[in-house]
């Protein structure tokens, strides 16, 4: 089973994400209205989202509310991507040029603004409190994030507690609270938002392992990307941390970072090579599968819906994505 | 009375918001640290702060509540300064350089969005959705405001309500929140917080337009600015919009934008010249003073509280302002 047919049950309901998000845009000015309906239209799972509508079935069946969650939910992802582009200079998002690129930093930063400024006027509007307080707690440290991991580039302080923390900030919460608000504003019981969270927060701790781990074994030659993409940009990631436990390989990473900073030419086939051939791979497996077994335990003490099957499904695609 | 001895009886109130913000900023890491304190030391009057401490006096006096809320409202008036000036391009702010030109606009994009999150994790954990909901109101406005002037430089598709639309988004509505939901979380009863706005909005509208005049009537040489600067720069302001109405002036000005979108020399003297000597800078001052007449009838009807003579006197300041 592929995303696509996974995704399928929800197309509807996902078409009407996007619907809402582009009659929003629409209505914006030009410089506003061109570069925003570009990033929508250059595609995305829309997996928070999905599954903050999957949730808000496990209480009332509010035919509005959830949807408008979703798409405040979407704005600020695509808020985050917009600004963390221009932070670490991306060139590309969703295979286009990023907006940055495309014009300025500055009108990058306004387009970020404004994506951001539209999510929090839809949910202050849902007039929820504790909803608002998660949200904004996880808005927080999904923008910090983006600018410690880049400062970070190239340095070897880093450690996997560092590295889990990273991915729980840039990745997991808004997962999780992508569920938990989903289920809160359909009025869903507090244990029902509590285990909905794990569930999402766990999906997105495995799927950026996961992501990771692909970056070693499965090099994206039509992105031009080399095995060990991440590390040769200056990122210790999971596959690269568990390596160094397992061999000397600190002072050779330390000196090609070194000669990476100094704009020196930087050779890493060599230790890239040294780290597939550890068991880096497999344990950085085993602790993805650690998240998706949190996940499926999550989901087991979940009250019976038929949108479980999908939540199941979810877990088995990333399982199966793992090799 | 100058703005000094103004602010006076509330100068350890406003010390007490300054130390709180310099805590804040003191446990961020080094890039937000470093930056966001200079900001602070550069001074700035605290104006947003002032009037929600003050206009929190009209509820309960809860020691705390006001000043969370008064952080936070000085900590969006901080991101919206720093964005503005990557969008803006401007070099100064608070007579330091602005942090996009020490630094660069990637690093302020994350300082502003920084003073942003912290400001939003403030606000919600007051868990006032009302409060939260004009908050992110004004932030939206606030924050679309300053591309839309950007945009419309060198432009003649300005008018009067154009100008006043402005104004009220990027100075007034800010003013008038503060002073809002400084009442508001104090439980001041819903017409005094009315009130209060309305007071608050007309100070802020009256402020700015009073900037706008003094562009023409008093240049600052220090800052080597000249007479009609924001025309020079693009910015069809108040003064020039009356005097618009009263002489034939459009061509002229017209041409000179155009040459200044083309970079060619374009020498404003004449022009400016032309709207000094009409009424337009009387009318101007006049309809400053329409803003702060409305600004005292809001006075009038607010409850007696020893608060109210400081905000007489910064009506009166703002008058006096005026010549």
């Amino acid at each position: 089973m592929n995303s696509l047919t996974l995704f399928e049950p929800f197309k509807n309901d996902l078409k009407k994400v996007d619907q809402l998000l582009l009659e929003r845009f629409s209505k914006a000015i030009d410089s506003i209205k061109t570069p925003t309906i570009q990033l929508l239209n250059a595609g995305g799972k829309r997996t928070r989202p999905l599954l903050c509508l999957l949730s808000s079935r496990f209480g009332d069946t509010d035919a509005k509310k959830p949807f408008e969650l979703a798409v405040a939910i979407e704005l600020i992802h695509m808020s985050s991507l917009v600004h963390d582009d221009i932070i670490d200079r991306a060139s590309l998002r969703r295979g286009q040029p990023t907006i940055h690129k495309q014009h300025t930093n500055r009108h990058a930063t306004y387009i970020g603004d404004y994506l951001f400024a539209e999510s929090l006027a839809i949910m202050t509007k849902l007039k929820h409190s504790f909803a608002n307080h998660q949200f904004s707690f996880t808005i927080k440290k999904l923008s910090m994030g983006e600018w410690t991991q880049y400062q970070n580039r190239y340095r070897m302080n880093d450690s996997i507690r560092m590295y889990l923390r990273k991915n729980r900030d840039k990745t997991a919460r808004l997962l999780g609270v992508s569920c938990q608000l989903g289920a809160m504003i359909s009025n869903a019981d507090k244990s029902t938002q509590a285990t909905l969270f794990q569930y999402g927060y766990c999906l997105g701790m495995s799927y950026q392992i996961i992501d990771d781990i692909l970056d070693f074994t499965k090099p994206n030659h039509v992105l031009g990307k080399e095995s060990g993409q991440d590390l040769i940009e200056g990122y210790l990631t999971i596959p690269t941390l568990y390596a160094m436990k397992e061999i000397d390989i600190y002072s050779e990473i330390e000196n090609l970072f070194q000669r990476s900073l100094n704009h020196q030419s930087a050779d890493f086939d060599s230790v890239i090579s040294q780290i597939k051939q550890t068991n880096a791979i497999q344990q950085s497996f085993k602790l993805s599968q650690h998240y998706l077994d949190r996940a499926l335990n999550a989901l087991k003490k979940l009250p019976d819906r038929p949108e479980k099957e999908t939540m199941y499904h979810l877990v088995g695609y990333l399982s199966k994505r793992n090799h």
